[in-house]
């Protein structure tokens, strides 16, 4: 069984180390322009092998660079054999960009969101782990082939993933709320951070911070090909900021007691299930 | 030495917890209105009697209760021969209140501020190393008695913090982004989250968010009594949002890379120093 692997990075190479080490491909090939990245995933044993073109002995191809190249990607896959899976945090504007270049979702591709990440990207980031007790969520549409869907299923579940499934749009919208707006709140609410607070600053900083240090190349793709769901989750988050400030500045105590009890009955449910 | 807790909470109780295992105090004695949690305190031997009045003896008092209760408590304290300090998560309207009810500042009070905190509080989340390599920053003003900043100081570095001093208004500013924003900002962006949200959220809405399950009683009021340094820090954010908001729907996709760039820069000095 040979995987290969566009974009040998954070999950790329994540998803074939971890392959690896279970024995799901017997042959592992990349394709990967940045020579130096090129360098590390043949250095860390994440692909035997990089090539320029794709073969077609691929029995499947996870495509998994940056999020403006996956559709391109899918597309000029359409026509090959192999199983055919992507790694890309949006679905609903990827499935739609695809079907209006091919007509219709090519049958052997599966569409798939690993829940699953670091602030680190890149070859040398890659863990075989990493998908260890994550969430991957697919989105198949009507045209997805069930051998397809069953083998891309199996290849997660043998990495230590929880599969579930989900309609493209129903996705977009969760993870705008669950992370692309943290991500976008992180990123402007550290335009003010400056090096005297830093050097103040503790472990609360340190946590809700943390998904600031995120790549800005992998990110505003996200935002822009998820705007959709993601600006109204903005727009209702700028009505709550709205109502804290409000409640601040007139000084009701018991208004901001309750507002900040929703939230901590809400947070603590993630904690407790 | 006697030390008297005024609240052994959280703060409260790992002070005297640490205090006790490091031998700085011979006798520990509480002041808890809640029975329950009297009872806690005992029984975790945090202290060892619950008193109603403030003895004379006490050579150190340490003011650890919700933050709206520690000018009363100091200005009735202004007369007692211990050292006092507090933990107040705001410094400059707590001062103000303090020197307006007592003319001036006490002499033997040390405005104290420990950067250390859990979601949990009351005695049962004490932790007598609570405070080890966390920094107290302390907020002496020209009224602060020299030998009683040395003994509070010396207090704080036996249990293992990093001792600073700032001024209030400075602190009061620091805090206010570095840890009251960041609150302020999870307790919002909770407000949309549900059920079905929570059920497919990963690792970087669990840290994001984490600080969201923060008990509201002793929010609300640090928010109003720092709402001076909160609401600019507030409103900066609304304009980076703003920012962020017209910048999605723009596509402008550079102007994304670039604010993402800084808050990554930002971040990772935090981490990188």
């Amino acid at each position: 069984m040979q995987l290969l692997v566009i974009g040998p990075g954070l999950i790329g190479g994540s998803f074939a180390l971890g392959a690896r080490r279970r024995g799901l491909f017997d042959s592992l090939l990349g394709i990967e322009p940045d020579a130096q990245r090129a360098r590390q995933a043949l250095a860390l044993g994440i692909v035997d092998e990089i090539t320029e073109t794709v073969p077609e002995t691929a029995d499947a191809i996870l495509v998994a660079g940056p999020s403006e190249t996956i559709a391109p990607w899918i597309a000029k896959l359409q026509h090959h054999p192999g199983i055919i899976l992507d790694a890309g945090s949006v679905k609903a504007s990827l499935i739609d960009a695809v079907r209006e270049s091919c007509g219709s979702l090519p049958v052997r591709y599966v569409p798939c969101h690993p829940i699953a990440g670091k602030e680190k990207s890149g070859p040398a980031a890659a863990d075989g782990e990493l998908f260890l007790n994550q969430e991957v969520i697919l989105t198949p549409q009507g045209e997805t082939d069930l051998a397809a869907l069953e083998a891309v299923t199996a290849w997660w579940e043998a990495l230590g993933a929880r599969v579930s499934r989900l309609d493209p749009r129903e996705h977009d919208e969760i993870y705008a709320i669950t992370s692309h707006l943290p991500h976008l709140i992180a990123f402007a609410y550290l335009q003010q951070v400056d090096d005297q607070h830093l050097g103040h600053a503790g472990g609360g900083f340190r946590d809700f911070s943390r998904i600031g240090a995120a790549d800005p190349d992998m990110w505003a793709p996200i935002f822009e090909s998820n705007r959709q769901a993601l600006l109204p989750a903005l727009e209702r988050l700028q009505q709550d900021l709205s109502e804290v400030h409000k409640l601040v500045e007139d000084g009701d105590t018991q208004g901001l007691k309750n507002l900040i009890a929703r939230a901590r009955s809400r947070r603590r449910k993630f904690d407790h299930g």
